[in-house]
């Protein structure tokens, strides 16, 4: 218990859940790492963050700069993919402290004689380490401590600042405190955190109204979709439909004959979850979608679905990955009075648990190997986390760009849960936030909290299995509206189209279920028609490209506005250099007007010096000379899309 | 890394740092841990909260409760003093689970005879735990499931609450998840948390003008002491006074002859640290005086200040454990261009640090020995907290009741680090909050943040080192409010006396410093003298031994009320029973009036019931019809201790 140390390292951040999971950034970002150093007394400290690369042996280190109220805190570029770890070091030190002291007597005008002889001892341990024009002026240094005569040029050198630069370049470390944690920061590529989304069912891709679409057919969709900006593709699962209990339009218990099924309801007799439905094609097919996507500029996104029907291969061949009953039936999906039976869970806790989870990372592999590096995972908070934590870590060995995004609409700490165990992005609540109190509580949450630091918002307005309240009007202002939050308050965000472009918003009555659910028919749609939702999805994604404010989420400031129906947030990139502001009526039915404050403190101007705004919309520039200003928005065009220029 | 574990246990509280430290608690609380229990899927989760009794070996186990939002909660009473341990457990509770399934098919008139007899299996292991009638009715229930015929028997006790309270008794924990550390909490004697205390200088105690007062005549004033309410009673250090570089009157650097220096610098010809003044009497006399305190209820605590007059013994037994410099002499106290030579700081990285932290740890066992319980630690800042963390921890193996009182005034995190290591209670920055927002705000943080599971404030109004601002005026209505605001914001709390309640104000100019300050001059008082704030001390004290909700710190509300002169509180007991407003008028000239608001939320009767408020200064009445209510307060009797009684 007895010990020197001196210096206590404490909330060292990020740091998440104690340390016991990674914190997420992107390649190129700028780490900075905060942490108090406490000490008892009055004496100077300094410190080192410690970082090492990934796949590299060494420490690097770089010295912590005082912050304020004990808080310091150093920054790194994150220049690898892949995990980096980090730890801390500290200590009292001796001889910067000497210095503070010997130009405080100085200033004073007390002699310092004592002080300067004071030095020598550590002027020995020094010139063991000190190299070059560095040893050469501490070798000077001592010689004028040493000779009374040369007291005045000792004084000098005792309190210049290249003396104590040398201090800093070989700091002696006495008694120094070792945080005693490794911290781990995963660095991602780019797409991790900026990614545009859109999905469609490949089976209603056909043009010929006659047939369902085929794997062909979604390949002859890949060049609508790149005209539209986006650059992921996802498409629900490819795999065998079981033909078992399959489900009918609208969610009917029972298919009648030449009913597609549910694509969710995975494997028959043509195979499981490595096998392509033969309806849809062949895995040439699926190879030769993939390479002209890539030509495109868009990664294939696919759904990574761990459940079976009651035909999948898996359940004769391991039968012990299944819930077996007392009657001799294997157990279904349920929740009472409801019944899946379309779809069995896979039964985590079998004796056989080894095995199952092997099998299941193969099949991740499988694809990753046909060149697929993004999974949409589907209802992930189903299985258990510690799978999850498993299966990516495992993933990432030996595909460290792989993206997962977790489809778990559900409680937040168990979505929280999903995102430290590694999920790259998480779909999220957004699509069921309206209000500006709702919206602005819920931005403030996910980009101020604890969460910032792992857990990546992907914003969807609809999806196939949510067809919100707020677009079942078939309002044009709620597609819109919608549409431009998720596309400019989140830096991932998608579509599930052509439903969205379309309006398509017709539901099960009292459930946010489409009516003639994709999810169970084939459908065929005019993917050559354009309005004003197209035309806006291609620009808003042509602006995401070009302001790179807009591709990332955590920088984001909700500016005041006394109007509830006017939300405006102001938005930078990460090097400072672009900002824009935005501002939506959330008023369906009424021009909206208010004041906006400029937020001058997050700008590079003085409060009150003129900026110019230059709405990307419809480019008109207007010339605010002052922190608040008047805007106004009509319902048919409810929102600006201001770059913000800055005179100087 | 393969498991079948499924529940993730996060987010335990109370934890200090990562449960790097213990948490603080006195005897008879209900000790209340929180937990995050998050799990994938929706199976019904359990848990059990395990806690170990200082000195004991077994777990004892509690189940947790299910708060809300994945929350999960359990509580037990802290009947022992010493350190606690407590950890968690969590599983899937699979039986649970399935009678929640079973009661939810029945309730929708489902046959569930297969899950009946799924049940069978979970019975062999039931029946091998379960005891004495549990056994017979598991039993029976089984056989209720064989037979058909007992269908409706079986499904009425599947449903039942009793098999329910049987399922939770022997839980069968099936891949339970340990929580990853076993967490402290220190359970401390009720004084930890509730004291009054009182300062003053034995050597002034004389009531004899032409002498400096003993320990003798500090006896003499116990009387006087008991009869305030107070309960400990600190003197400065009662060690033998250095004599070399001894400090004059106002802290003169050469003090004349016969001046009696600081009895901070310590340690002469006559002895040191175990050794008492002679001036001030001998050993027997200092016996005497813990014999005759402990007699009137009155506890003594003595100074730990770990520093050395240049003539203590130990400078010239140890002088490693002191800083020598080139020129031969020894490092005394400095702050450029001030000097404290009459100080010299203990050198703590001395490579003889092990001897030495012994010989100060036997300083704290000498005094322990004579029965002392109490000390207030003189700067310990300047002293390393691992040094403390020891100390501390190795008193308290001896001597549990042993209570710390850390006199850092100094940055917030090197106090919080000091409370960390384990001081009992800590003197804060109540001497200079002054306004209603300071005040707020600073208790807010005390009360509301982490501190409070480790941090016990101390209020003073006055020190022998600080005579505030507010104070230096001599305005009664400052004495008076600073009092009244100490005694019931703090459950600890102390004077400087007799200087305080003789409202003695005279500083040097510019300065927080007395004016011909005690540290470093015998005074001589009228002991006998009574005013308003003799009998308010007296008052405050009797009601705080006699309103439970004013024995403890951290229940605390502050009330609506828009009068910035106006403050206002309500503070309840740990058992919920005693509830008291306080409310000040903080402006030393005028009458204050305003509405304040009633905390219903706080208290156990509807919005708008009519309560009775008893002023117990000055015994008045009233009933309040209304939440808001109409209050004034003259600046001669500036505050009301309002006990609220309940009409129902």
């Amino acid at each position: 218990m007895h010990t020197r140390n001196r210096v206590l390292i404490e909330h060292v951040t990020p740091i998440v859940e104690n340390g016991s999971y990674y914190t997420k950034r992107v390649l190129h970002d700028v780490f900075r790492v905060e942490v108090d150093l406490v000490s008892d007394g009055h004496d100077i400290l300094n410190g080192d963050l410690k970082f090492k690369a990934p796949n590299t042996k060494a420490w690097q280190t770089t010295p912590l700069k005082f912050h304020e109220n004990d808080r310091w805190y150093a920054t790194f570029e994150l220049s690898k993919k892949g995990v980096y770890e980090y730890t801390l070091e500290a200590w009292v030190d001796h001889l910067l402290t000497w210095q503070h002291n010997v130009i405080k007597k100085v200033e004073n005008e007390i002699n310092v004689k004592v002080e300067l002889d004071d030095f020598l001892p550590s002027f020995d341990k020094l010139n063991k380490i000190a190299k070059g024009e560095d040893r050469k002026f501490l070798t000077e240094f001592a010689e004028q401590i040493k000779n009374s005569k040369h007291y005045k040029e000792a004084v000098k050198t005792a309190c210049s600042q290249d003396l104590e630069e040398i201090i800093r370049k070989y700091p002696l470390k006495e008694f120094a405190t070792s945080y005693n944690q490794t911290l781990e920061v995963r660095v991602e590529r780019n797409r991790a955190e900026y990614s545009t989304w859109y999905e469609f069912f490949p089976r209603s891709a056909s043009k010929n109204k006659k047939k369902a679409g085929t794997l062909k057919d979604a390949a002859g969709q890949l060049e609508r979709v790149a005209k539209m900006g986006f650059d992921v593709l996802y498409l629900p699962p490819i795999h065998p439909i079981g033909e078992e209990f399959r489900k009918g339009k609208n969610n009917n218990p029972k298919a009648k004959k030449g009913e597609p099924g549910s694509p969710w309801a995975i494997g028959s007799k043509h195979g499981g979850h490595k096998s392509i439905h033969p309806e849809l094609g062949t895995m040439k097919d699926f190879e030769d979608l993939l390479a002209k996507a890539d030509k495109l500029g868009i990664e294939i996104a696919m759904d990574f679905a761990l459940q079976c029907a009651p035909d999948h291969p898996y359940v004769k061949e391991h039968p012990e990955w299944f819930k077996w009953r007392s009657d001799g039936t294997v157990q279904y999906a349920e929740n009472p009075p409801k019944k899946y039976q379309d779809i069995l869970p896979i039964y985590f806790e079998t004796s056989d648990y080894k095995s199952l989870w092997n099998e299941l990372l193969s099949i991740a592999l499988f694809w990753a190997e046909k060149g697929i590096r993004i999974f949409r995972v589907d209802n992930p908070h189903t299985k258990p986390f510690l799978f999850w934590q498993w299966l990516i870590a495992e993933v990432h060995k030996k595909y460290p760009d792989f993206i997962f995004l977790s489809e778990a609409f559900t409680k937040p700490k168990v979505m929280q849960a999903l995102a430290k165990a590694g999920f790259t992005q998480s779909y999220t609540y957004y699509t069921w936030r309206n209000s500006k109190y709702e919206l602005t509580q819920y931005l403030t949450e996910l980009t101020q909290g604890p969460e910032r630091e792992y857990f990546r918002p992907n914003f969807w307005p609809n999806t196939p299995d949510i067809n919100p309240l707020i677009l079942q009007d078939g309002l044009e202002h709620a597609y819109l509206t919608r549409l431009f939050m998720a596309a400019t308050l989140s830096s991932n965000y998608g579509i599930y189209g052509p439903v969205f472009e379309h309006m398509v918003h017709d539901s099960i009555p009292g459930k946010e279920e489409y009516l003639d659910s994709e999810k169970y028919e084939v459908h065929h749609w005019d993917w050559d028609k354009s309005n004003k939702l197209t035309e806006m999805i291609k620009l808003l994604n042509s602006l995401r490209r070009s302001n790179a404010a807009l591709q990332q989420t955590f920088d984001i400031h909700f500016c005041q506005l006394d109007n509830e129906q006017l939300l405006a947030y102001h938005k930078r990139s990460k090097d400072g250099s672009n900002h824009i502001l935005c501002i939506v009526n959330l008023d369906p039915y009424n021009k909206q007007s208010g004041m906006v404050q400029l937020p001058y403190f997050r700008m590079p101007v003085r409060t009150g010096e003129a900026v110019i705004v230059k709405d990307l919309i419809t480019d008109n520039s207007y010339t605010w000379e002052n922190e608040w200003n008047y805007i106004e928005l009509i319902p048919t065009l409810p929102f600006h899309l201001f770059k913000i220029h800055f005179k100087s």
